[in-house]
């Protein structure tokens, strides 16, 4: 008998197929254990126990652990009573259990939580308490987090509290289901089936933003739809609220300035204006009594295209300061987007948004945000921060970073954002001597603001694996790490992601942090090495496009900014130039317009003559093909590293990758063969030693055409041009 | 030990999470079946015995039959060598096996399969044999259909052939992603990765296209973009040709009729221009060097805005001819579209295209198909059969069917469509006396003809259930099923496809296939009863629009096709009226000019008096009211039965549906009440007792707007109007 149960169990085990590996759960994937990572956990997570009072965000605590540690130790951990290795949660409150063990919970906030090992009515228990319940939900994370990677948790101690207040994501999306910069598949929020159907992926989506703790999203593209204020669309957001409330996510939606014309019919939206005083605190009331914890609005205003208070010869602050108003009774907060630029303002771009709202300083209300982007242009691969940061003390900045990866190879190029998100965080803005960190104006704790927020434009789409690629899930969870804590390591990041995502083994994540380490400078060397930057194709920005000159907008043009001519190439932003330099700090700006600026700012901020001899010896010219090789060496390399991987993947989470690194290196070359096939036009100097040219002329480049490259919606592809066959070839 | 391990085997098994039923499977679950049922089955398939030579296709047979097997039996089942027991499988050219066996598949042509109960070296086996490969894995999903819908396998003997030689679903995919009358998400064809990546979710829409025997796709919107025919673009339709043809699935593409100018730069698309010729030749012999087995073109011209040859006065048949000349040498089939309607014709739209096509009889080449709508307008609830059925005996004609929902309340309706499919194969056009049914013409069975085709506008998308909903999955088994073989019934379909895709349960099954079968009639009640046609919304065709008469083309009118006023309401088509019913044989045309004339088709072809006494004793007016709620009450039921099918149904299916119940029954109200609000303008008559009135008047129905409701890409969202809060209450 015990033979026919044995060999009919092990059969079913033999042809229950294996769940797919597709990547749809994320880093919460759970999966059982080796051998003797169980041997080792299961005796320390055998039950969980929570509080008696009990509300949607401890159901979820304890639905997460339960799930997450029956998957993990492969043995069915449910909900139970006290024991030996009991995972104890709640809050004082909550769980007599807790308020027993009086735990020093003062410190951290209506957010932070504590995780300790305790004796417990002479039981060896874990503890995971928290002031609030979405506290609990926090540790309950980050309890599952020791476990998916292999810590020790047999005698844990560790209390963890949010550097950043407001850790956002900024859905791009539009109503018709496209997403602006989206790249992962159209819009998770089928608009149209709400409020009377809500897909239940989106609980998972929410899981993932809540274990790595962000706390609120925005749901539209912010080149604003006013259709998004509208009673219809506030009922379907009021079931999303419901939907994402238990995880500690706020909704916010992204509000256009001139709303109170369109669905007010006021004849303005001047913000002086008493009607559109009202008219906005009235909408913003109808919102609360829907969404009682509504989070607030995102605005893009003046800025390419958008209404904004400048239409009415009110500055930003007074454009902001009307909605701020309006959500101020109820708790909510007006994030303000810094990124303007203005055709008309013949200054550098790159100057424009300071100019525009460091005069500003003090003038935002309390609840208001300058949400101001990494870099004064536009997500580039590798940006100076912006000078903004650090030059309104008075004010509350957020941090803006974009997930998606819109100038940086899209899909299918394998770049590990954290790496640039820290890279902005530890920026010297030098505003208070040094030391003075864009993370720690951001976290407020430089100028001793109360708040604080760091905002990340989401990767997110419908895709199966939500974000396109499986590395690009990477930048999701590594967003929110950071806004929870900057002064994680990226590399740290990294292996914690890689462990919960494809394996613990130390030979792959030996071989696999360094590679993701490398990818963002990668694409800098084969895309705009040297401070090189906005050099991309019109209008969806993928591939190359150094030539082009001809957008009514001169400031969007790449030849605006990077000037090469017959004497050399980069933006003379020195005091001899635009004096772009002179926003920064006296000693960045001193380093920056002199010999001395580091190689990666170089042509950011001058002007370089092509026979300029750089630190290695060689001149600009050979500079830039070498560092343009390096960056097409750097993805070969990962493209082995991958391959060695394959003995730790499951085959369709590697064979997608593989497929896209091909991609990459591909398209690695089309930037490099492209860019340097334009520069030479200039430079006419020959390729360095041991450096072949580019296989075509750039009118090949220039030909090349796509009608419907993805992540510019409502783009309609132009006549029919004959283009190479395979023009990535 | 054993002890140790079974307990291990067993929590393994108790934890490892059921495979998430979200329908991605669609009627290939091949999950566990039934204790009983693995006593039965599992001694008659235990191992498969594939040929020695193999072929891609005959290793998808083998893949799919060890995958299914596997799975329904719940023990591995493998390739092996011939036992009892044994599946084996192949042709006599690949398999001694088969070849030894002598079967009787001289009549299966290649397509065709033989599955059939032997004995082999002693062994009682199964035998799958077929002419060709592709016939092999025909039959290999055949035996398992069997299983999976517990059929007795012991004692088999079938042969089946198809009766249609073409059978094609069209996507109406947009290059850019989006979908044409698509309600499933957007586009499961991710252009901008291939050929560099091609989802592996594509494999199981090709093994459920085979399933069912559909042999070949079009890929992209008949209202077509002459990109699709660009180097570039027939380079990425290669990789996806490589991708389907193991499972004999042909790529078709939508040609747009003046690519000649747009892709060929010449001056003119006339077909009897020798340029125009010589381009049509040049460009499909390229197609063909890279897709061998390229199956041919769809054409959508001098239709809705697309060109085609009218536009240099030359004849439907001169345009289809030009392009079927170019694809003859290399065996490629032209499918020429009749949906042809002009704004400057006066005559009743639903004449057009018999007047235009009708005198072409015997003009198409061979390997050209004029492509024929269900009915003469477009997809509507319920139409009568279009005129051109038995019309042209000597052209081939294609059944064009539509399976998206366009007409019929998109996602969230449960319609199951093979009933309105049948209901046209089975519509008896008289065209050579009684039995001449739509189905023999199409066959080619009634003309003699040698070729054959149905053709279904895809619901295909990348919704994780492919299409949507969960029950319209089964429009697009039953299309296939009904390709293969018209004579099966749509019970019996509704059957087979309810115990793949939930569960064989009979009192499952007792419930929901008469619900399923009910679900047409209830659409046609409460959207368009009595034969009312084409009173939709405008642009999205979502929702009611009876009152819209302003648009432009007279013929896209609601108003235009109801006619109703103070007289009564209908569009008279007797002779008396627009005369299409001398379109149809005489004894057909009698029956509709007539007072015989069935009530369902009564407001198409008759304009009626508001007290017109119908069949029912009832007056017209009356009896259009008792429809509506007979459409509501059906819908009812079809909610009751649902809920009561919980238990047999895992949670995330049953609960999606029941929501979408819930909306299908909102809005069957909406018709229902927008219509009479309506109508009530022109009948002036009280509602009959027992039938509430519409609880608003109808402004309030005319004013509810949707700015982004799905399946019309392109769209831009007007500007705001304010609409009631909740539109479909």
């Amino acid at each position: 008998m015990f033979l026919r149960l044995l060999t009919a169990a092990l059969l079913l085990l033999l042809v229950v197929p294996a769940q797919a590996e597709d990547g749809y759960d994320l880093w919460l994937r759970y999966r059982p254990m080796e051998a003797e990572g169980l041997a080792k956990y299961r005796p320390l997570a055998r039950v969980v126990v929570a509080a008696k009072a009990t509300s949607p965000t401890l159901d979820a605590a304890k639905a997460e652990l339960t799930r997450g540690l029956s998957g993990l130790l492969n043995q069915a951990v449910g909900a139970g009573d006290l024991a030996d290795g009991a995972v104890v949660i709640g809050t004082p409150e909550s769980s007599a259990f807790v308020a027993r063990l009086k735990l020093p919970l003062n410190g951290l906030g209506r957010e932070g939580y504590l995780v300790r090992s305790v004796s417990l009515s002479g039981h060896a228990v874990t503890v995971i308490a928290a002031n609030s319940d979405i506290g609990v939900l926090y540790g309950s994370f980050a309890f599952l987090r020791l476990i998916q990677t292999r810590q020790d948790i047999g005698h844990l101690d560790i209390t963890s509290a949010p550097r950043m207040k407001f850790r956002l994501l900024n859905h791009w999306d539009n109503l018709d289901g496209t997403i602006e910069r989206g790249y992962s598949g159209h819009s998770v929020f089928d608009w149209h089936k709400m409020p009377d159907y809500v897909d239940p992926r989106l609980t998972v989506m929410a899981r993932a933003d809540a274990s790595v703790g962000i706390n609120g999203i925005s749901l539209n593209n912010v080149s604003a739809d006013p259709w998004a204020l509208s009673p219809m669309y506030i009922e379907k957001m009021a079931a999303l609220a419901d939907l994402l409330r238990p995880y500690g996510i706020r909704i916010y939606v992204a509000a256009k300035f001139s709303a109170p014309v369109e669905l007010g019919k006021l004849k303005t939206a001047d913000p002086a204006d008493p009607e559109v005083q009202a008219w906005w605190k009235k909408e913003v009331d109808s919102i609360y009594r829907r969404i009682p914890d509504f989070g607030g609005f995102v605005v893009k205003a003046n800025s390419e295209g958008q209404p904004g208070p400048r239409d009415y010869n009110r500055s930003q602050a007074e454009g902001a300061n009307v909605i701020a108003d309006a959500l101020a009774p109820h708790g909510g907060t007006m994030f303000w987007r810094a990124f303007v630029y203005s055709e008309k303002d013949p200054t550098d771009r790159a100057k424009q948004a300071y100019n525009e709202f460091k005069p500003l300083d003090g003038k935002f209300r309390d609840n208001a945000f300058v949400q101001v982007k990494n870099g004064a242009i536009d997500f580039q691969p590798r940006e100076p921060a912006h000078p903004l940061f650090g030059a309104m003390p008075k004010t509350n900045l957020a941090l803006e970073v974009q997930l998606t990866k819109e100038y940086l190879g899209q899909t299918t190029h394998l770049v590990y954002l954290p790496e640039l998100f820290k890279e902005v965080l530890d920026w010297d803005t030098e505003a208070r001597g040094h030391g003075s960190t864009v993370a720690k104006v951001v976290d407020g704790s430089l100028e001793g603001h109360d708040t604080s927020a760091m905002v990340g434009v989401a990767n997110i789409g419908d895709d199966r694996n939500w974000t396109g690629a499986q590395f690009s899930q990477a930048d999701w969870y590594g967003f929110g790490r950071l806004a929870w804590n900057p002064a994680l390591t990226s590399e740290q990041i990294a292996r914690e992601w890689l462990g919960m995502t494809f394996t613990n083994n130390p030979a792959f994540a030996k071989a696999v942090v360094p590679m993701m380490m490398a990818s963002r400078e990668a694409v800098v060397d084969y895309m705009t090495p040297l401070g090189l930057h906005h050099l991309m194709a019109t209008g969806h920005h993928y591939g190359p496009g150094p030539w082009v000159g001809d957008l009514p907008r001169p400031e969007q043009n790449p030849v605006y900014f990077h000037r090469a001519d017959a004497n050399g190439i980069g933006f003379d932003r020195t005091p001899s130039g635009s004096d772009a330099t002179s926003q920064y700090a006296p000693p960045i700006a001193k380093l920056f317009s002199g010999p001395d600026i580091p190689d990666q700012y170089l042509l950011w901020f001058q002007h370089v003559g092509w026979d300029h001899k750089m630190r290695s010896g060689r001149s600009l010219w050979d500079e830039l093909v070498v560092q343009y090789d390096k960056g097409i060496a750097s993805v070969g390399e990962m493209r082995k590293t991958w391959t060695a991987m394959k003995p730790y993947v499951d085959a369709e989470r590697w064979s997608q990758e593989a497929a896209f690194l091909a991609v990459q290196e591909k398209e690695a070359r089309w930037w490099r063969d492209a860019s340097i096939a334009y520069w030479e036009i200039f430079s006419h100097r020959p390729m360095p030693a041991g450096h072949a040219p580019p296989p075509h002329d750039v009118e090949y480049y220039k030909a090349i055409y796509f009608p419907y490259a993805p992540g510019r919606p409502g783009y309609t592809a132009g006549p029919f041009r004959n283009t190479p066959k395979d023009p990535t070839e």
